[in-house]
């Protein structure tokens, strides 16, 4: 079979595209490496890479699966929110009229921030409100309806995953471009005994989430029966704090500084706890990985 | 005062700019024309019009509040997804900008279409879970979780209504651009003796609001004291049928032919009854016209 990764040379792509290509799979990359970066994936006879804007790319090949991971991180998008739509809107529709030109299945990656600040005691569900805090949240969010509107008038299948919070090795961290996800930038910083700044209290918690499990609820939902723009949280239902984060690779790495606190990010998340279970029902998902587990398996990868 | 109106040279923008150049304000208008004529609006040493785009016009004189009206229409959406995305979307954050800058209020003229087929007894209202049946509708949602973001982060002053379906002079009949309101077109065929078509079996139902009410309703908005971005729906709380519609007209007007039936439309609302209740209690907006009075009114105003 042939599929396509939109944004397959970043982050969780690659993962993505490399466990495709050992299920014997043929694979398109499309990127335009705004944040991926082609030496992630691997040459092989299989993997075709074409750089280009997910926006506008055109696919003449017949492909059996569309994979679209492709977009503007959420920490551009108070910045800049005309790009955000530019590309996480507009992109969700080309990907969208692909699907529907090849008859095909989609997957979309959403994020579980269109719930907001989580309050709860319990893990909230894919029927929590929503309560989107920042354009990139509010974006994903009118992805999903789209799916739902194009499933809905002209049949087109689909299934979708809203990610919790994902990290694991080859995460990009580029502070210049303001882009510093949480465990990625801790161990680099660690390794490179600098300074760690930590916004807020660090209280604030994360549903932490192992790259390799995202990969696995992502194929997961492509090879399950679910056609009808379903919305699936994968996640490991587990809170950690930024601070438990700083403390797990202190004791692990040996490093020796303590954190400098600054003012909260706007539009930041206080808690993240996330129930898979709908996942696990529907698709099979279970994770694999404690977040303790997934970071002694990054640090020894950075190594 | 000085007020912008996006959309003023259209359909429910011109009556607004009259109804705000009566009160004594001035006006700018800033309209592409795409969908608005300038001859909708009388001159006035008030009133400023700046044929430009939503999207990327810029605006130097301090204004005292934004009506945020400019939309591309609900009836092109499903064949121009990306052009809905790039005026609706960005169009949002560009007027959401500017009030930001001007440190001012925005009405943002939403759409009931997000709530979607509406099976219940009883008229909904703005909890009504959002199931938005066009790319159009969830556009106009996504600007609404916008208008909050930016409320909650930089504190930007909003309020917002959720039109039902608004009819009256002066709105545009273009069957060419698939351009056809319900009360217009069929006033406009029967003026001209043309065969009327109708989608489906003509029972689905509009909550038809009277376009000096659906004024009323954001002029109420702008100058109540509710500034954090709430919703309130603007309508007649009154179910009319495409058949009703037909025949109040055909009375009216003497119309001989019977109406031929054709496939109703994709994504088309099967019904649509609202409840004003909201807007009463925080804008004290109450309809000033039942759809057969507003019909009449429009009748008088095309001889």
């Amino acid at each position: 079979m042939k599929y396509l990764v939109s944004g397959g040379a970043g982050f969780v792509g690659s993962y993505l595209v490399e466990e495709l290509l050992n299920q014997g799979h043929k694979v398109i990359v499309v990127d335009d490496l705004s944040n991926g970066n082609e030496s992630n994936l691997k040459p092989s006879p299989n993997l075709e890479i074409k750089i280009a804007n997910v926006v506008n790319v055109k696919i003449d090949d017949k492909i059996d699966g569309v994979f679209h991971l492709a977009t503007v991180p959420r920490s551009f998008s108070l910045d800049d929110p005309i790009n955000d739509i530019e590309i996480n809107c507009k992109g969700m529709i080309n990907m969208l009229e692909l699907s529907r030109k090849n008859n095909c299945k989609i997957v979309f990656t959403s994020n579980s921030g269109i719930a907001g600040s989580m309050d709860l005691e319990v893990p909230i569900d894919e029927n929590y409100p929503d309560r989107p805090s920042t354009p990139y949240d509010a974006d994903k969010l009118v992805c999903e309806h789209y799916a739902k509107i194009y499933h809905n008038v002209y049949g087109t299948k689909c299934a979708m995953v809203r990610f919790a919070t994902i990290y694991g090795y080859k995460q990009v961290v580029n502070e210049k471009l303001n882009w510093k996800p949480l465990v990625a930038t801790f161990l680099k910083q660690m390794k490179n005994n600098e300074q760690i700044y930590i916004n807020g209290d660090g209280n604030q918690t994360r549903d932490l989430t192992y790259v390799k499990d995202a990969v696995q609820g992502v194929i997961k939902a492509m090879f399950s029966e679910v056609i009808d723009s379903q919305i699936a949280i994968i996640s490991t239902q587990t809170e950690t704090s930024v601070n438990q984060v700083f403390k797990i690779l202190k004791e692990k790495i040996g490093y020796d500084k303590e954190p400098i606190y600054t003012d909260a990010l706007k539009g930041d998340l206080k808690s993240m706890k996330l129930s898979y279970k709908k996942a696990t029902e529907i698709y099979g998902y279970e994770p694999k990985y404690t977040p303790e587990e997934g970071i002694s398996e990054m640090i020894q990868l950075f190594e």
